[in-house]
This record gives C-alpha cells, sequence and structure tokens, in this order.
C-alpha cells in the first residue's frame, strides 16, 4: 500500500482502541492534490467542520490541519491526499467519552488512472442492487460507515468506466457509489436531496454554485430512477475525478450535453484538462 | 486505555490503510472472560464465521483465533476480551480488493463494574430519538458500522442503570443501544425479528436456545413499541452481562418475572452469581 500516514502529525500507526475502528466514529476527506495544494481545500475543511459539529466530535485546529495536508501533497504531479478526523480513544462501549481528543490521520496515495474517455464519452450507469438504510442523523455526512458502499461496488465488475448508481430503501434515488448524480433537462440541473442519506459531495456543492453563474438552475429534490430516464442527459460528481458524463442507463443512451462540456470546461475537468 | 492489542499476532498497533478503518469494512465479537476462558466462545466464533461469509472476508484460521484469544484472557478474575476482523489492506477505493488478506485484532479491557440491583430489581427502558436505518443486507452482522449506536448512546444519561430503546425508520423496535430485547407474556418469549437492522446477539440465540429446554416458546416477530407496553415482563441480553430484568419503560412499571428469574439461573446470572 503506497501510503504513509502521518497520525496525530507524526508519522505512525493507530491504537486499535481509537472509535474510528471500533465503530467508524469519525469522518474523512478524500482530496485531490496537483502541483503541491490540494483543489478545493477550502470546501473540503468546510465539510470536515460541519460533519464534527453535527457529530460533536471537538474541530481540530486548522492551521495544524492545513500544514499537515500541505506536507503530504507532492510537490510536483497529482496524488489523492486522505484526511481521517476520528473521535479519538475512549472508555469501551458506544458512549462517547466526556472528554474528547480526537485523532488525525493523513494519508497520500497514488493518482487513478481513469480513461479519458470517461471525461469525453463519458460512463456507464449501474444499478446497484443494494439499497441504502435512511437515517436523516446521518445524511450529508462522509463519514466512516461505508459498508453499504463497499457491498454495492462489489456488485459492479472491475474496471473504471462505469458508476454504481444507489437507491435508498424507499426507491429514491440517492447518488452512486464514489459519486453525486445531477439531470440535465433543458438549462436546468436536478440532483437528489440528501435527506434520509447519502453523501453532501465537495463537487455537488461546487457544481450547483458554478450553475448559478453559467446561467443554469439548480436543485435537490426527491427523484425517482424513472427521472435519470426522462433527463436530456446526467452526469456524476466527485472532487477527485471531477465531472463525467453518463452515455449509457440500461437501455438508454445519453447524448453528449454541451451544458456538461459548459460545466468541465468552467471548472477545469475535461480530456485534455 | 487498558488494552493491550494482539493485530495479526503480535503486539501492535493498525495500519490507516486498513478499511476497517477507512469503511468500517470488518466484524467484531466483545466477549465475556471467566477465569482464563470465553463464555460462550463457540457461539461467538460461529457468528464471525457467519458475519464474515456474508460480506466475503475470509474466515481467519480457528486455530490460531482460538489460541490468541486465550493469550489475552485473565488467568483470573473476569475481562472483556474484543475480537475485530477486517478486511485488511487495500487498494484506495470501496471495491474489495482481488485478494484479501484479513486483519485480526485481539484486545483486553477491564471488566465493567455493573450496579448488581441491575440484575435484580432491574433496569430503566429509555426510548432513543434516532432511528436506525434499514438494510437487510447489513441486518443481524456485528459490523464496525456503529454511528447509529454512538449517537443513541449519546442521547443517554451517563450511568449504567438504564438500556436505550431503538426502533427502525418504519417505527419497528429492533433492540437496545448494547443488547437485544425480549417481552414475556405467559409463557411465550418475543423478540424482535433481525430482518432489516440489529444485531443477532449471542445472548439473544442461547436466550431462545434455553427457553426451549424450560418449556418456554421463544421467537422472533415484527414487533411495535406497544407490544412492550403490553407485556407481563421484559428484559434485555449480551453476552457479557447476560440478562437484565426491565424495571421500567415510560410510565409503565413491571413486576419481578419468575421466567426472567428462571432463565437468569439456567444460565447462572443474577445478583449473586
Amino acid at each position: 500500500v503506497d501510503t504513509d500516514w502521518l497520525v496525530d502529525g507524526k508519522p505512525g500507526f493507530l491504537d486499535p482502541s481509537d472509535r474510528g475502528l471500533a465503530y467508524g466514529d469519525g469522518l474523512f476527506e478524500t482530496m485531490a492534490a496537483e502541483s503541491g495544494a490540494i483543489r478545493w481545500l477550502d470546501y473540503h475543511l468546510e465539510r470536515l467542520r460541519s460533519g464534527c459539529r453535527r457529530l460533536k466530535i471537538p474541530e481540530p485546529d486548522e492551521t495544524i490541519l492545513r500544514r499537515e495536508i500541505a506536507e503530504r501533497c507532492p510537490p510536483a504531479g497529482r496524488a489523492v491526499v486522505k484526511l481521517i478526523v476520528t473521535r479519538g480513544k475512549g472508555a469501551r462501549g458506544y458512549r462517547p467519552p466526556a472528554e474528547v481528543s480526537p485523532t488525525r490521520l493523513i494519508g497520500a496515495a497514488a493518482w487513478p488512472v481513469r480513461p479519458e474517455a470517461n471525461y469525453s464519452t463519458g460512463i456507464e450507469l449501474i444499478r446497484c442492487e443494494i439499497r441504502l438504510g435512511r437515517n436523516p442523523a446521518l445524511a450529508g455526512l462522509k463519514h466512516l460507515n461505508r459498508l453499504e458502499q463497499v457491498l454495492a461496488r462489489a456488485e459492479l465488475p472491475d474496471e473504471h468506466a462505469h458508476e454504481g448508481l444507489l437507491l435508498d430503501s424507499d426507491g429514491q434515488v440517492v447518488g452512486c457509489t464514489s459519486s453525486n448524480i445531477f439531470a440535465v433537462t433543458g438549462r436546468e440541473l436536478v440532483t437528489p436531496e440528501i435527506r434520509y442519506c447519502g453523501v453532501e459531495g465537495v463537487m455537488r456543492r461546487i457544481v450547483i454554485e458554478t450553475a448559478g453563474q453559467l446561467g443554469l438552475e439548480a436543485s435537490g429534490r426527491a427523484m425517482r430512477p424513472e427521472a435519470l430516464l426522462a433527463a436530456d442527459a446526467l452526469f456524476v460528481t466527485n472532487a477527485v475525478f471531477g465531472i463525467w458524463p453518463v452515455r449509457s442507463f440500461g437501455d438508454r443512451m445519453y447524448a453528449t450535453s454541451p451544458i456538461i462540456r459548459a460545466l468541465q470546461s468552467a471548472l477545469g475537468y475535461g480530456a485534455d484538462a
């Protein structure tokens, strides 16, 4: 494994008593490092802070986080930098300790190689069988409880030109195994609301903000899979790969959309980026 | 933290790239050690094996597990021994690696001191606000995704004479934050079915088996909170504390039940055990 972790500021390992392992009691951010800096770092740190507040984990000092993240960014080229913040160690049992001393872990991994065609012609969308449980208390958070995503990803064949579509236990669209999804109809973008489950992706937020700047409507709403079939075009987003169009979902094929091109171009993603 | 972990057979720490931390991609068992041996060890190992099969994690060699667990049992007195098995390290991303080398972690902690009255007069049952998401793919498993239980436990005051009652997103009773629950009516025991969520507790299974030996009916069924109020008596079970009667649930008080006493006595639990 090509990682080399900083644990609370020093190269090292994790105490197995940490609540991050015991209960998945923590949060993470997966970030794109490019030429020595993290893209969208402020957005990642803002989501982390918001997650800490919701889970009542004390927020790690941001100056320290920024310094340690910078230490783990390779000076040139691309890499994926991962930040994990857990509720730290504590007495045995689910109850959070009265005095929490969070653990922070920062590691870097090689940039994943993706087919260029993912950006131009797009990817295949495949519906996963597993459904996500609904829990408003956890919806939106990038927390460490990800077994549902692991099982969903295991349903898919092993190559990169697809994403797995996830529905919740009520049949609503949530997003994809590692990304959020948007439907384009006319000049309107719709993405599933993050109310009962799913992650509030950093790139989801950036796309919604950028849509406004491009004169497009964008909103989060309850969505059924039929809404995906009825749309002009679909695309998926995450903070590492950016924006990929969807070329097919079952029998439905989607044409290239100038709106997706405009978003890719505004944010610096594309086959030539 | 009074633990001293064996990681893959050697005293040590965890690689932060382990999928147990990254995704909660693993299982655990919390076991009662007494006078140098684990109570109900065969049941714990059987549940672990069944969980590994469902999550497609290769089952660790049982001879090795038994030896390492024995190493961590104090020769005298009581302790809690925890076993964690994860899907090990793997490439970045949710997809399980093609070749899995599971990580096994074994640690011991001090025996928790509980009021004697928990066994005799019983505990208070308090309904938690948080609801559990429903996911049949994870129901029954003692997996490492336990944020819901952490948030539920955090709702309760900090003392030991209570358990938090958990309902699922549909309003069905699932169990308690750290235990399963049984309702006693006449000579019949009913416990919530473990179909959409919840853990198949080792002590839940033992109580169902023992009920048969004592000439009692016992079954798992869909249950609403009203069924708890209508029952003659309630009790909660886990493999560490055993069996505690419930003395109150909201305004409802429950009398001491000879059936609960018979189960405690058959299994060696009680104020004098």
